[in-house]
């Protein structure tokens, strides 16, 4: 068995298949190589020779011997000599794990410097200023990596002698101060270490080979593994590899090559690149790039053999590549070749392309898109042209670039709403109370907030452009202007929000409407036929309904009733059942809501015709839809013929320490059976009506908040009875089911019990995510990110799923309740319904469909079908 | 097989094994028969006849002859005959299932009477008037349970003559009147069910057998039986039995006797009795009874005869038993024993002397005590001769009574307090900020909030007497007076709480201080011989954890940190913490705070030398330590130097939605890490200063909200760090542990990761239930006496655990930490740790030990040492 894999001169003794033992990198410049592309010669140490040494503190005794071999191999190909004087070989030494960690680990590069190959580096380059500067980089690189230095250390004298020597910029030292610096860091290396730098180039390559293995261990690579859990024994590879050089004057050159447009997906080649330049020259941005195809002009034969290896490249990977490249003296040198990051458009362009010109199959093809971008297609984008600097960036909550006058207050958004005055609320955050104001606005900002706050949940609701926690934006008291940054801003000044990116702009921008590409629009029909959760959305009004409908939906997976009461007209009777003392006055102020209600369903049912609508009874604690503001109080108390004091004593009596956890859900419905009756009523009424207009009506009516069997029942028994008068009324048979949502933990560790009554189960993940956590939604804000960032938790579980605990809960859940109902459907819509990452789970686990907002709905097809896709691998059907 | 097991004369065809068979009462019957104790005669159908008829509405066919035979077997043992106009023999007709199911099934008295056999009766009693009134009686009975007619319509006759004649009591009522009514109740049956009442006694016989046993499938009793999860199948008994009359005369006689004294426990017979009266005269309460002693001059043969039918109950049954007897014309019958209620004193009493007396060994002397009730014993009592009539009643918190100045403030509270004043700290609610007025107060009165609200859980851990939810009080926003229902009590009025009955009395009455015995002491001692759970105590001062010594804690579970930043020196510097801008200012006020923090910990440890003590680091949401009146407000800004507005900004900021689930518990330590530091400096401290003294330290430091792996192991290290480093500076090793409070759910999901790095789990019940229910123990009063009415909820969860949600998610933790960690030590140290039925479930479930607040410790030895004596049977070891 080999210790050291060869590649170079269009063979190779190690492939793509080998990437455990290879590492990603050693694979795939093996596999480049055996494509007979011209990748610099080098070599792979494995991952074995990494795990022995780490766990014996020794090297396999061959391994000196088949490095040496590897070092003429490079020699040979390169026609260079590792620490020659006159045509020196350098060389780079990478880490490379079977999994991507980057950043986490080692390298070293210019791997052969010394004082005597510095004179040889020069020569060959002709450029001995570059060649001092590459020596002092290496001797910094090597310190650090090698010794363990602190890199300040070095720093220090870099930065004294270039003050000293009055420079502005690194690129004004000089030969002199360069060799200035690099004797003293030298003598640095003795004094901190006690021995000289190592002038012998093999010695260097062995240290550095040493070091890289160790930083296996270091603490920020162990840190990475146990976040992304990649075992421990793997180990990593060392690739050791000749450095080419593009500064070698006007024969050379370096530059980067997509194979296909990386923005708008077309087929032709798409790169740029500098003559006599270094790769890090073009990312530093200090000289401007030309287009790949004026290399043709310089370097016609390397330009058509650059065009030969993308081909090949694109045909071999069958994707679209990102290719860097060096050509040193008129040859052409491929440094790497990795999958290219696009556009979403670009991806949709490309798979649909591949796919015609048969390069892969319908599967592949969908894989290709990002579920999570896509929904970037789906929304208004300000115009290229237009992009100016924002004044302030807070999250993007809610794709879709909107203008409009900055409004501070609901009741000013409602009046000018109404007017047809196109309105942005802006907010410092914003509650049920605002939502009236939210219906009569295009977009909405607010100071504060997460991507789960209020504001962000209603925008995607209603796929309105949306952006929260903008804290640079301070609302004045007076509620007539705001500080946007350093910027004024007053009530009714135009704003642009863009709420894919999070930035806000002054003044209007123009913004262009986004359109679905015909190469899209089939694509989705083949996730249709992969697919198989179903998809549905949530949507509350007949308009959400039909833009569902549009991008695809299967029926309505939640209806939610509360949102239905705050018109002016229906706030009222609302209040009044709420502060209602006997049950006969809730049930008159209940029969006042009653035909809203009935219309509302009316509207719903007939824009989901022949489709299924899950409908959840009132669930918010009631003090959401009480009047805040004295005004407002002294109206309400005329209203219900009660002293003021007395109406603030009943909505003193209404408030909670914590909502979240309080009278709300189906604790409602039990203690006030009126209210679930009326709705019944309500949506049976409505089912009568259509079916008897010809209507096709599936209603599906969710319970929320259940935790026992006995909640459901007491609910359920309510709706049955109120249907079957309803349906005896109208002489009307309606077919429709009664379900709950599992929201609480409890209801999952009893799903049994609950599936033994309930016909349906929906997942409502945002109040899971909140008690299984013991997080609130509104509050984690104040812990959230230091979270985040100190990498106690991976990812937002309000954003993604987290299915090591939630998703557990969720898993016992669909088991404890198929276990009591075999056919029980099993669906979610939570926010997570609508993020690819979640999908992928609820699939994984048998859910029979979520159900996401309607904006989000495309995205959840395609990642339905992938997840179809990548399961089928394993379990194949 | 029998149908029909008959029991009299000393000889039944039943024993008390057959209790499926002939239900409770059946088997009760026929066991004492058995013993030669005089029943009146019966005979008990049993519960197959009942199952087979429901099954297939038929009776077998053998059953007819069988009932007959057992007719004429009471008729000879009685002497009378059924239906006879002479000497009529009446029934009483009673079901009697396996499990007891009080009032839930049907009974019929007085069977047999019609317009001839209340002639008998009539000439049997002497009395007419009662043989028309039972006659009455019978005859609504018999409609109301077996021709399910509505009790209302007879009332309405009885009504409408009592007024019409006049009369005042029912007792009024003439013979004439009650003839009048009587003929009136026949025309009514006839009326509604179209038939005549049957004057057939066999008839009547056979329709209230089968209307007994159909009365199984009641919609009360199917209710019952779903909440008690008592099987459908198991049916129910009939017990036929002669009636027998105490009032036949002044040879008769009836009474109710103790075979010891109920109240003190006192070894000798305790009963009352009334001559020439029937049994539900005594309950009546209109005569008053004498007491059993003086039956002996009126009945000495009949006396003695009970005398040895008490001892030989007392013998079979070896326990103290309740028993009705009636004398009919000098002849003793024995209606029912049963186990005799008992004071927690008596239990304690009786249980030790039947010890002695050999009876009962230990084991079933430490059964024959309630865990739940014992804790009464150890609080003050209002003396016997003070009892007046409370003013209000509330739900009883805490136990024990005091009297006291009621005091509207924690100001106030403070002030009197620390003079030696003796303070009712009366509230509408207790926060966090009320602790400094609740430490310096003997008792509480609040007006809202249930068992678990913070005044109850407070007091209880204090062992302060306490009273909440008593809402008859309504504090004067002047918080100089209040309403206690009707009385105005002035701020400084003295008023007396029993914490164990709720009432709360005007004035200062009499206490008395309780002691334990040396009776009860020995059980004690056996307890502890035989339980398997450690008891440990909920203690966060010197004071508590001493008297939890006293009661026999064998460590402290649970000493929260934040009820020692409350004190008027440790208030500032803990704002001032809070309220910090940048890490330094918040290191600055934590070292104010640090030597605080060690007292606390030096105190702690030195009343707990040698038993192990559970620190939990700070666990609150911060706002509760900041100020909310505008005084205290601008106090703290002069003091931290800062404007008023900017403080309270920061206040603002700190305000939460839903407090239960924001930024507390470790959330806290991580976000910064400074405060874990200065408590784990305190510890370590005060634990090498001691040991240092030669006193035994066992710290165990806590981790409080844990719901990921990486929140416990950030905390984790930083405990580790410091208390190498003060380890060090003191040169002394302390050896301790580390360990999580399991108190979301997710912490339980993945307990199994937790356990790898914790030493210890301890549940957090009371968090555990707010998030495993989604329940707000503050809020959950607006809907949980529904819950609790509407049989939604057996118990209040936050008093006694749910083991079938809460307790599955503790045993899956269980499962999980101890698949990680065999040896990994669990505990619990929720209020459920006091509580009798939770300690059965948390034995059963392998806890290693229970923790609850000082004064419930010796309730949880017992309930720990019954537990193991339950299971033992089961899982002999």
């Amino acid at each position: 068995m080999l210790y050291v894999y060869r590649f170079g001169n269009s063979k190779a003794d190690g492939s793509a298949r080998l990437s455990a033992l290879l590492g990603g990198k050693g694979a795939g410049l093996a596999e480049m190589t055996n494509l007979g592309i011209s990748v610099p010669p080098g070599f792979t140490i494995n991952t074995k020779v990494c795990v022995q040494y780490l766990k014996t503190g020794k090297y396999p005794k061959k391994l000196l011997n088949e490095v040496k071999q590897g070092m003429k191999f490079i020699e040979q190909i390169t026609g260079r000599k590792f620490g020659s004087a006159e045509n020196p070989l350098l060389l780079s030494i990478r880490s490379g794990a079977k999994a991507s960690m980057p950043g986490m680990l080692d390298s070293v590069l210019n791997l052969g410097l010394n004082d005597s190959t510095v004179d040889g580096l020069a020569k060959q380059t002709k450029n001995r200023r570059f060649a001092l500067d590459s020596y002092r980089r290496f001797l910094e690189m090597f310190s650090e990596v090698v010794f363990d230095l602190p890199i300040e250390e070095f720093e220090k004298i870099f930065d004294t002698e270039k003050n000293r020597q009055q420079f502005k910029l690194d690129s004004d030292l000089t030969e002199n101060t360069l060799e200035y610096i690099i004797r003293h860091y030298k003598i640095k290396v003795l004094e901190l270490t006690g021995k000289s730098f190592p002038e012998d180039p093999f010695d260097q390559l062995w240290m550095a080979i040493t070091a890289v293995f160790e930083s296996w261990n270091n603490p920020r690579a162990q840190e990475y593994r146990r976040i992304y859990k990649i075992p421990k024994d793997w180990g990593t590879a060392v690739n050791v590899q000749a450095m080419v050089f593009g500064n070698m004057g006007e024969t050379s050159a370096t530059g980067v090559v997509f194979t296909r447009n990386p923005a708008n997906g077309e087929n032709e080649p798409y790169g740029e690149f500098l003559l006599n330049a270094q790769g890090e020259d073009i990312v530093a941005g200090v000289r401007t790039p030309k287009p790949i195809e004026w290399l043709e002009q310089t370097h016609p034969k390397n330009y058509a053999q650059l065009l030969r290896i993308l081909k090949k490249l694109e045909n071999h990977y069958r994707d679209m590549s990102d290719v860097e490249f060096t050509i040193e003296n008129n040859r052409l040198w491929i440094l790497q070749a990795r999958r290219g990051k696009r556009t979403p458009r670009a991806a949709v362009k490309i798979a649909y392309d591949m796919h015609a010109q048969g390069m892969i199959d319908k599967a592949q093809a969908i894989m290709r898109i990002s579920a999570k971008d896509i929904e970037a297609l789906l929304h208004p984008m300000i115009s290229e042209k237009e992009k100016i600097t924002p004044l302030v960036k807070g999250i993007p909550a809610s794709p879709g670039a909107i203008s409009g006058q900055a409004i501070f207050s609901t009741g000013k958004a409602i009046k000018l709403g109404r007017k047809g005055i196109k309105v942005i609320l802006v907010r410092t955050k914003t509650s049920a109370e605002d939502v009236g104001g939210m219906a009569h606005s295009v977009g909405f900002l607010t100071a504060t907030g997460g991507m789960t706050s209020h504001a962000a949940v209603v925008a995607r609701g209603m796929g309105k452009p949306c952006i929260v926690g903008c804290e640079e934006i301070k609302i004045d008291e007076s509620g007539q202007k705001a500080m946007f940054g350093d910027l004024e801003i007053k009530q009714g000044m135009k704003i642009t929000i863009d709420g894919t990116s999070g930035a806000v702009y002054s003044g209007e921008l123009k913004t262009q409407e986004p359109e679905l590409s015909q190469e899209f629009k089939t694509i989705l029909q083949w996730t249709d036929q992969i697919k198989t959760l179903q998809i549905r959305t949530n949507a509350d009004t007949p308009q959400d309904a039909l833009v569902a409908r549009k991008f695809g939906a299967q029926g309505i997976g939640l209806c939610r009733t509360e949102h239905m009461f705050f018109g002016a007209k229906r706030i009222w009777p609302m209040r009044e059942m709420i502060l209602a003392s006997t049950s006969e006055q809730r049930a008159r102020a209940l029969s006042k809501l009653l035909p809203f209600q009935k219309q509302d369903f009316i509207g719903i049912f007939k824009a989901m015709a022949g489709l299924p609508v899950t409908i959840r009874t009132l669930d918010p604690p009631l003090h959401e839809f009480l009047p805040k503001d004295e005004k407002q109080i002294a109206s309400l108390a005329r209203r219900i013929k009660l002293p003021v004091e007395k109406v603030k004593q009943r909505i003193n009596l209404l408030k909670e320490d914590n909502p979240m956890l309080g009278f709300r859900g189906c604790r409602l419905g039990i203690t006030y059976p009126e209210i679930t009756e009326m709705q019944a009523q309500a949506i049976f009424e409505a089912a009568c009506e259509l079916t008897r207009q010809g209507v096709k009506v599936l209603p599906e009516i969710m319970i929320p908040l259940v935790g026992t069997q006995a909640e459901f029942v007491h609910q359920e028994k309510i709706v049955e009875r109120v249907a079957s008068l309803m349906m005896a009324k109208y002489q009307i048979k309606i077919s429709y089911t009664i379900g709950t949502m599992i929201e609480v933990p409890r209801a999952a560790l009893v799903a049994n019990e609950i599936a033994r009554e309930a016909d349906f189960f929906s997942f409502g993940t945002n109040d899971l995510t909140q008690t299984v956590f013991g997080y609130s939604r509104d509050d984690a804000g104040k812990f959230l990110n230091q979270y985040l960032d100190k990498k106690i938790l991976e990812s937002n579980p309000f954003e993604t799923l987290d299915t090591n605990g939630v998703g557990q809960m969720i898993k016992m859940a669909v088991r404890l309740g198929r276990k009591s109902k075999s056919n029980l459907k099993i669906g979610i819509c939570g926010e997570h319904g609508g993020d690819a990452d979640s999908i992928d789970f609820f699939h994984k686990i048998g859910l029979d469909y979520i159900s996401s907002s309607p904006y989000r709905i495309i995205g959840a097809r395609i990642a339905a079908a992938q997840a179809v896709l990548k399961y089928k691998k394993y379990t194949p059907h």
